[in-house]
């Protein structure tokens, strides 16, 4: 029992395309290798993503009290509405580093803003990586001076090679539709720690449209949207210093201005886009989860509200034991149901249904009789569905997680400091 | 740095004391191996304790929605404030088995009561082990009949023997002191399951006194003491389905009744033997979490209340980034700031010390350099100690969890269900 996936004819979906960040119109970018990482493959850490004219821009942040330098400068940007580029470095968190982070920061939209040549105000930043150490600026400085723009497939691959730390693989996706009559692409690419709990300090997503928008209504629409992508992966609101969402629409595609002069139908159609580009990358930071085999996928149904099954799912998809269940291929539903019940949503225990698949564990709470085997070989393949069934409303909700191994704590033991 | 235990002559207190919850006067007990258990050492899965009287008795429950049925049991029992027998198993926890387990549980306070010629109103009854399986009533009633009530030091050892499921040793204490002329013995034992996300499902403790004292004095002392102790160890409110601490009082030591006539400092020494009874109990179930090898205490200090020097003190020692690099040996300080800035306490990034031992990491917000191999020395031994000083107020609070290990993940998916 899964949720079946929506497909809808208003567009095309490609996930994993080179082109990424770099296929929307007028989007370039350009990476190098200035020495910040000290580990992982691609051997790029500092770039810069730019639109050929400004952009409407939004963006959302950690929710975490401790702000690494970059998302207090990116919160002015996003607040003026208006942004151009994009520098971004991974190694290095540059949070926790006091009042010389915050001008290593500015020194950072300085650099790309000359190097651009546009006005620095236009500039967001992003940092990933250790928290607590200082940028090498001298390195920044050099890898600003070597970096050279460029377009298409290959520019997206090493953008989103650039900005992995922990990552596995890079996460990148397009989505194509029409709006008003005018062809209209969204790229995305982002990043994760790999785990629930973000190790190397930050989820990332970077989003670039050629449809024109306004700010405001990026920043409701990813608002609302992010509520079923980036934060159904996340666990007991966990989030790092750096965690950033950010979005450029560059209006390229000239279609009529969502948020002012586009239809309802053409502001629904690319919301769907929106979204479908939006829960790919942050399904894919959950499947490529640190020392992760599977992908877990909880849908909570016939629960009060939205968001209490978003709570449980996140604390089922979260719990220490599920996740070690899933990985030893255990059919262990007890343990669903005790993160459920601890899960702060209110439910009667009596009414639940619990399925690994498709195999009924629990129905109406009373324990099921299964085939061992059957329930084992639903906890097989990439992807684990979970499923909770609370028989009171008609909310439901997706989550996601990934399963906790022994190489999960290898990776998190012996990481350098 | 840490915070220095406070010793008083009020009392003595003898860890891992082999009487155990057998100490005080009056208190008997009796186990055996009915055939619960597939795993573990110690070959006892059923028990009775019993005292020669009636009770003052009170307890406190998890808050998990979902509730085993001896929990349930219990609960009415307390309320009324007598009791005199608990009968416990180990190997299943008797939850998530609807109408049936109720009846099981209720025909267990039934054996109990017959078997120990009481009311079966006067009976506890707590079971711990794997969810969603019925008792095997048959195996249940033949070990009741086999029990043998025993006294002191041998019976101590067996129940605490008889209540782990993966622990690796019994946790067991006693402490004595005087009340109004009266020598008084405190006896208790835990299990946990090891982990700060219980596996077994449940993380019991039973604490024995011959002191008079009237059930509402129990039940406030208990509550109050529960927050600096077993709730200490809990991670985001986390807990089972059956978690439960118990306190029995028979009054045979004749001291003036707590909460009744005796004075007020007579109910400061009980208590703070008390204290030192569950904290000593709380801290064992920790240090012998699942896979654990080390014990994390987390001191939180200048802060502006206690619940937000708990509330940052647990997520620091439930964050399994932390936890990782305690294993691995790692000062990676940020994950300890990055869990502290999203606990949802108040604080202020740019005041805050951090300290692993002795050595400064943080102070003021700003990061110290150090000696890694004189932080990598701090994170040796059995007990790792990490301070955060918030600089604001005068709360503060001790926490504590253990290290995350590759052997967790092992327990946890080979688990048989």
């Amino acid at each position: 029992m899964r949720k079946e996936p929506i497909y809808s004819s208003d567009f095309d979906f490609l996930p994993n395309h080179p082109a990424g960040v770099c296929a929307p119109q007028g989007f370039r970018a350009g990476t190098v290798y200035c020495g910040l990482k000290t580990y992982g493959e691609g051997k790029l850490d500092l770039g810069i993503l730019l639109s050929s004219v400004p952009c409407a821009t939004a963006g959302v942040f950690t929710t975490n009290l401790v702000r690494a330098a970059s998302v207090q400068c990116d919160e002015a940007v996003v607040k003026r509405g208006r942004a151009q580029a994009i520098i971004f470095n991974a190694g290095n968190a540059n949070a926790c580093t006091g009042q010389q982070g915050m001008t290593d920061a500015q020194e950072m939209l300085s650099l790309a803003g000359a190097k651009c040549e546009i006005d620095p105000a236009l500039v967001l930043v992003t940092s990933t990586g250790i928290i607590g150490h200082l940028l090498p600026m001298d390195k920044i400085r050099q890898g600003v001076a070597e970096i050279k723009l460029g377009e298409g497939e290959t520019a997206g691959v090493a953008a989103s090679l650039c900005i992995m730390t922990t990552d596995t693989r890079p996460k990148r996706c397009v989505a194509r539709l029409m709006l008003g009559g005018q062809p209209v692409f969204i790229g995305g690419m982002s990043k994760g720690s790999g785990m629930i709990h973000p190790n190397m300090a930050t989820m990332l997503a970077y989003i670039t449209t050629d449809a024109a928008a306004t700010p405001a209504f990026l920043q409701t629409t990813l608002g609302e949207l992010v509520q079923n992508s980036f934060n159904a992966i996340t666990v007991d609101g966990d989030n790092s210093t750096n965690d950033s969402v950010l979005v450029l629409a560059n209006g390229l595609a000239n279609n009529p201005t969502l948020g002012q002069e586009a239809t309802a139908e053409d502001e629904q159609k690319f919301k769907a886009a929106l979204s479908a580009v939006m829960i790919y990358l942050a399904k894919e930071i959950a499947r490529d989860g640190e020392g992760a085999t599977k992908l877990i996928e909880v849908w909570v149904r016939g629960a009060n509200s939205t968001a209490e099954a978003h709570l449980v799912g996140r604390t089922v998809a979260g719990s220490n034991l599920t996740k070690a269940a899933v990985f030893g291929g255990d059919p262990n539903w007890g343990r669903v149901i005790a993160a459920a019940g601890r899960s702060g949503a209110k439910f009667e225990p009596e009414k639940v249904d619990i399925y690994f698949g498709d195999v009924p564990l629990m129905l109406a709470g009373v324990p099921q009789p299964f085939e061992k085997a059957q329930a084992v070989e639903a906890l097989k393949g990439p992807t684990v569905y979970i499923t909770l069934d609370f028989h009171m409303g008609e909310a439901e909700a997706l989550s996601w997680g990934c399963d906790l191994t022994q190489e999960y704590v290898v990776i998190n033991s012996e990481y350098e400091t």
